[in-house]
C-alpha cells in the first residue's frame, strides 16, 4: 500500500473556505433498481429501462437529461442558471454524457473516473465555486446504463452469458447534484483527489477487488492528513466495491490498523435485494452510488439523520482493449466529505 | 448559432485572482509529427512512433509517462511534489492516462474532452490553484496517438483504407503543462467552458466541420462578454479543425461580425507539411495541440514574441458505437487566454 511513500505525501485534503451547498439532488433508474432496496425513494423510474429512446446507449442519455431535468425542477432553475456542468458516464468517449446534454446549453467539462465520476464532480465542482466567486452553481450528473454497459465491455446481453460470483450488477442508474456558493442543504466540507492503484486484479468481473486497495489507499491517507478517524463520521459511504470488495476493504482497513466496523456502507453492496434479485456481488455503475446518494443518504443528511459522511465514489479504469491486451484494472477512490445543516 | 440564447448568458468567463503561470511546458511526437512543420521543436520524438511499448495502446501510455517526466524534469521537481495530475486521451476510457501515469502516484483526475481535453484541464487547474492555496501547482497532461485512433475510431492501418480529402491525422503526440502559484512564465489570465454544439455532422472523417460552429459559439461569447475583439489578440489558436474546419470557423465569424483575420491559426493545420506529408486535412487528436502548444507557441510567448494568445483546444465529441447509430458529432471549444511575462 505504501509503495510510492504516499503516507509522506500530504496537503492533499482541500478544506473549502466557502464549503458549497447541495440546494438540491435528483435521481432516476430502471426497473431492477427500483425493486431493489431503495425502490421508491428516487425521484423517477423508467420499467422498461429505455426511458423513451430506441437504443441502450440512447436510453442512458435520455436518463441522464430526465436527472438534470429533476435537478433543475427541483431547484427552481432554468438551464440558463446553471453556471457549469461536470458530467461523466461508462460509455466510450463519455458519448452519453455529450448526447444526453446538449439541448441544455450549459457549459459543460466532461470528466472520466469511471465510477468514481460523481465524486471526481464534487472535488472540481467544490473548487470551481470557491474559485469563481461568479459562479452561482454547477450542476454535477452521472449515469449507467445496464444494457450498453454490458454489450461494451462483456457480452451482449442477447449472448445470455453466465455470470460470475464475483460480477456487479451495472445500475441502470442516474445520479445529480446542484451545487451552490448559498442556500440550504447539506455542504460539501472537505475534498481530497485519490491515486490510481493497481491491486493486480485483470477479471473484468471482479472490480470489487481491483477498487478496493484504491479506496484503503485514499481513506488511509485522509485519516493520516487529517488526524481523524472512522469514529468522526457517521458513515463511510463507498461507491461500488460491492460485497466482495467491501470484504477486501475491511480486510485491508483492519490490517493497516483503521478499522472501519459498521459504519461503512457501499452504495453497490446495498442497492439490489439479493434475496430476490440474481445481482451476485452488487451494484456497480457511474450512476449506482449517484443515484444511492441522491435518493437515499442526501435526505438524511438533510433531516439529521446523519451528520457527517465520508462519501467516495470508486473508479475501476480499464477498457475493453486494456482488458484484451493485459489486464490490470486500476482502482481509484476520490473523497468528498459531507456534512448535514442540522 | 444563437439557438439556446447564448448570447444572453453572461458571467462565464473566469479571471482568476491568481493568474496561474506556466512554468513548465514538455511535448513527445512521433514520426510523421517530427518531420512536420514544428520538427526539432519538440522536446523528444520516437521515430518508430512505439516508445519502447509493445502495442500502439500502450505506445500512448508510454508517451504520455515520457512527457510527464519531462516536464517534471524542466521544472526541477519529483512526482511527490505535483499536487494534482489533469489528464485524458482518445482511448474508450481514457484508459491509455491511466496506465500511463499510474506508477507516479500522483492524485489524479480524469477528464475526457476529446481533443479539447489540454484546454479544459487549463480550465479546471486554473480553477484548482486558486481555490486551494495549498496546492502548489497541477499539471496538465493529454496524448493521442494515430495508430491507437485509427483501429478504435475507424479502420486498423493494416486494412488500408483510403482517406477522404476532409479527413485529419490524429498525431501521435503528447503535450504537457505544470500550472503553479507562483513562478515565472505565460501566464492564463483568463478561462470559460465551452458548450456543446451540433452542427450536423456524422462523418467521422471531417470533424473539423463538425467542430468549427462551437468554436465560434465559444468565441463569440468570449467576446460578447468581455467587450473584446479579435485585435486584442496576437494570435487566436484552436486545436486542430485543420484547413476544411478552419475555412468553415473564417466564415462563420466574417458572418457573425467578427472577422478574425489571418490572427488564426490553427495547430491541426499547421502540424505537419502538407507538400511532403499525406496529411489530408491536417492534424488532430488530444496531442496535437497540446504538443504544437508547448513546443511552439509557449516559448514565443515565454520570449516575447508573442504578448496575449486567446487558445481553444477544440474536441470532437464521438465514439464508435455514436457513429454507428446516429452519427452527429458534437463539437466542443473550451478556451484559455495565456499571456507572456514581458
Amino acid at each position: 500500500m505504501d509503495r510510492w511513500g504516499i503516507h509522506g505525501m500530504t496537503g492533499r485534503i482541500y478544506r473549502p473556505a466557502l464549503p458549497p451547498t447541495i440546494v438540491a439532488a435528483a435521481s432516476a433508474v430502471g426497473y431492477e433498481e427500483n425493486r431493489g432496496r431503495f425502490g421508491g425513494e428516487y425521484d423517477f423510474h423508467d420499467d422498461s429501462d429505455l426511458f423513451g429512446a430506441d437504443t441502450w446507449e440512447h436510453a442512458e442519455s435520455a436518463l441522464g437529461y430526465t436527472v438534470f431535468n429533476l435537478l433543475l425542477a427541483k431547484a427552481k432553475l432554468s438551464p440558463k442558471d446553471v453556471g457549469l456542468l461536470l458530467a461523466g458516464d461508462l460509455q466510450n468517449q463519455c458519448v452519453a454524457s455529450a448526447e444526453g446534454y446538449l439541448s441544455t446549453g450549459v457549459p459543460f467539462l466532461g470528466l472520466y473516473g469511471a465510477c468514481s465520476t460523481a465524486c471526481e464532480g464534487m472535488v472540481l465542482g467544490t473548487m470551481a465555486i470557491n474559485a469563481n466567486s461568479s459562479l452561482q452553481n454547477c450542476a454535477i450528473v452521472t449515469t449507467s446504463h445496464h444494457c450498453a454497459a454490458e454489450r461494451q465491455f462483456r457480452l451482449p446481453l442477447e449472448y445470455g452469458g453466465q455470470r460470475t460470483p464475483t460480477a456487479q450488477w451495472t445500475a441502470t442508474a442516474g445520479g445529480g447534484f446542484l451545487l451552490a456558493a448559498k442556500g440550504e442543504g447539506p455542504r460539501i466540507t472537505a475534498v481530497m483527489a485519490g491515486r490510481m492503484v493497481d491491486g493486480g486484479i485483470s477479471d473484468a468481473s471482479n472490480m470489487g477487488a481491483a477498487m478496493a486497495p484504491a479506496v484503503a489507499d485514499s481513506l488511509l491517507a485522509y485519516f493520516r492528513e487529517s488526524g481523524e478517524s472512522p469514529d468522526d463520521f457517521d458513515r463511510i459511504i463507498t461507491g461500488d466495491l460491492g460485497r466482495e470488495g467491501s470484504e477486501i476493504l475491511a480486510e485491508l482497513c483492519h490490517t493497516m490498523g483503521v478499522p472501519l466496523g459498521n459504519r461503512h456502507e457501499d452504495c453497490g453492496a446495498k442497492i439490489y435485494l439479493p434475496e430476490i434479485q440474481d445481482d451476485h456481488c452488487g451494484g456497480s455503475g457511474c450512476g449506482c452510488c449517484a443515484s444511492v446518494m441522491a435518493a437515499h443518504y442526501l435526505p438524511a443528511l438533510r433531516e439529521g439523520r446523519l451528520k457527517r459522511v465520508l462519501f467516495m465514489a470508486t473508479g475501476a479504469l480499464m477498457s475493453p482493449s486494456s482488458i484484451q491486451q493485459r489486464g490490470h484494472i486500476l482502482g481509484i477512490a476520490p473523497i468528498a466529505v459531507l456534512e448535514g445543516e442540522k
